[in-house]
Order: C-alpha cells, then structure tokens, then sequence
C-alpha cells in the first residue's frame, strides 16, 4: 500500500470510534470490546478499508479487526465509517509483526488480502504467509487454523501454497482465476477491483489447519 | 487425447522395438529390461511421445517408460521413434488403471502431462491426480514417491493441488505460468506446444512424499 504521507494521520484516526487506541490492553478479552462471543476475524493489511467493512455489514453475527500499520492509509477507512454505525467492527494500527502481542488464542480467521510481495529472496520472511507468520498465527487462533488469501502476485501466491502446505495446512479451496468461478458471495478489495479491471488473474486460497 | 482410428494400429506398433508386449511379466525386474539399475521415470499418457522421447536422449542415465492406452496414437511415437536408438527408453500400450498389476516398487519418478481433466465432478476419480490413483502410485514407488505434472487445465490443475496435499505430498515446485518462468530445461509435449501458442498459461508442480 503506498500512500501519500497525511499530516496529522495519528491524530485523525484517534478519534475515530472503531480505532482500539491501546490494543495491548485487551488481551485474552478482545470479545469483551464487542460485548458478545461472537467469532472474531481479522485482516491483515486492511489498506483503505472496503473489504473488512463491507464484511461487517454483511456479517452482523461476526466481529471484524482490521490491522493496518500506516496511519496514512487508515484515514481513508475512517473517513469511510464516519456515517456508518456498525458494531462488530474494530480497527487498529500496528504492524503485522506484533499480532502475537496483542491476541492470544482468541481469532477465528485470518484474511489476507493483496499482501506485499516482497519479492526478494531476502525478504522471504516478511511475507505474510511465510513461516515467521505462521508461527505467529498458531499463538492466537482460539481453535482450528484457518487463513483466507487473496493476490494479483502469481509469484507470493505459488510461495504461499508452498508455505501453507509445508506448515501442514489442509487446502479447502482454490482457485486460480477468481472472476472465472463462481464469484457471487465475493468482497471485493480497492486493490482486487483495480487489479481485475486491469484484466490480471485474482488468485485464492482457503487453508485449514486443526 | 483425440485422435482418428488406425486400422491395425496394434500390428503397427508391436512391430516397434520399443514396445514392451506383455509388461506383466516385468514385474518386480523392469531394470532387467534396460540391463542396468537406473532410475525408472515413467509417463502416463506420453501421446504421441515428444516428451518422453527427448527426455531419453537428453538424459541417458535414466530409463524411462511410457504408457498410452490408445495404439493410435501410438503408432505417432513409434514412427518417430523408427530410426532412433535409445537403449533407455520402452514403451507400452495399458491403461492408467493397470499400473499397480504392471509394477511393483521400481519407479522412481511419475510424469502426468496434459491428462484428460474428466471436468465432471462424477469422473473425478479418473483423473489422473485423484486420490484412486494416488494409492495405486504407492505401490508403484521404490522409495520416495515423486510426481511432476503439467497440464493447461487450470481447473484440473486446482484439483491436483489439493489432492496432492491431502494425500501427504509436499510441493517441491510449483508454477503458475511455466514460460514467464526459467524453462531453460523445459521438454515440451505436443500438447504444451499447441497451447502455449495459443497464449494459455501452463501450469507446472513437482511433488514428493517421503
């Protein structure tokens, strides 16, 4: 996600009412934020916003967390919630490598979404679905493992089988040409949407792990 | 793999030095058939033979058979074959389904190339792929089991994926577009050719189970 910097970012998206200002603090009780034990899923890398808030609108009995780690970025969501008044919907900006800090056994599902590459070998370990991150993940899932992935990137995409596999995830599901299948119940991303429109294939992934 | 039928397509090819006619009674001494103790690579459904035909004379040291149920379109490889003289290489006219009966822990590596995808969800278990044949591949296996696919399916090709690793293997390698890749050591079938100039993507993964 590259964004131009806005001044101030911090400060705008602090008073938005979905941001959880010291995420810290809920561990082991994040259901408490929502007030229900409904399931809790999170994206990773929330970007602008579309996909995790249009998620909690069509999935009132789930409750959404979207991490972002550019504040930048995130004023666009919350320009985009200011009018909306959904309950089971939190955001908050921290990077993706303190997730392990912040949750502990209490997420249902992980999506990622239009990750970044980080197409050298080098930087391997900084992909979401690499094994650092998958080691991360098995700390704050309640129960079962289960990741939902979609990317443009064929190269992060053919890694990402790899890694899920290799980690012992069982795929439930793929598709390597998204807008080939059956698309009815899919949320599109601001990047998804650019990406097709521009004709590249959109690639998916469902893994689970018990 | 479509082809017109060849009047005495079975006198045609059993008229081929490289035709192995009653494989049964190789079984548990393939290797006595090449005079040596070389890897046996074979190919299920090699066609009209492009593919396994240059891998023996690109690699000496491996003896490689392959398997094709239709004469007709054998009768394609063994004139291509009609002034070759390749001591590694053996051809032989079963179908896929009788390969447990035909050999018995001697192959060390199995190649499917452009299988038929059955595309409907009653004939799954005909493809290729498919955890009836996967079972069947045990059995065939010296050590380690070794499987290389391509295929211009991407729906089949989505299929094996899962099938593979539901069944225990793990992805050594995989693509998603062969030839944006390296494909320096590529050996195309005929059926890659045809479709790569058209402009589909070939897909390409190499799987192994301990």
């Amino acid at each position: 996600m590259r964004l131009r910097n806005i001044k101030n970012a911090d400060e705008i998206i602090n008073k938005s009412k979905y941001i959880i200002i010291d995420p810290k603090k809920y561990k082991n009780k994040f259901n408490s934020l929502f007030n229900n034990d409904n399931p809790i899923y999170i994206e990773i890398g929330m970007g602008k916003g579309n996909f995790i808030i249009n998620n909690a609108i069509t999935y009132p009995n789930i409750n959404f967390i979207g991490i972002e780690k550019y504040a930048s970025v995130l004023t666009k969501a919350c320009s985009k919630l200011e009018d909306l008044n959904l309950n089971n919907l939190k955001i908050m900006n921290i990077d993706a490598n303190e997730i392990d800090v912040i949750f502990n056994k209490e997420i249902d599902l992980i999506y990622l979404n239009f990750s970044d590459p980080w197409p050298k070998k080098r930087h391997a370990n900084r992909r979401l679905s690499d094994k650092t991150f998958l080691n991360k993940y098995d700390t704050i899932f309640k129960d079962k493992r289960h990741i939902i992935m979609k990317t443009d990137n064929r190269k992060l995409f053919e890694y990402s089988i790899m890694s899920f596999t290799e980690f012992g995830y069982q795929i439930n599901d793929i598709s390597l040409n998204l807008y080939q299948d059956d698309i009815q119940n899919n949320i599109q991303t601001e990047y998804e949407k650019k990406f097709h429109d521009k004709g590249f294939p959109i690639y998916k992934i469902d893994v689970e792990k018990k």
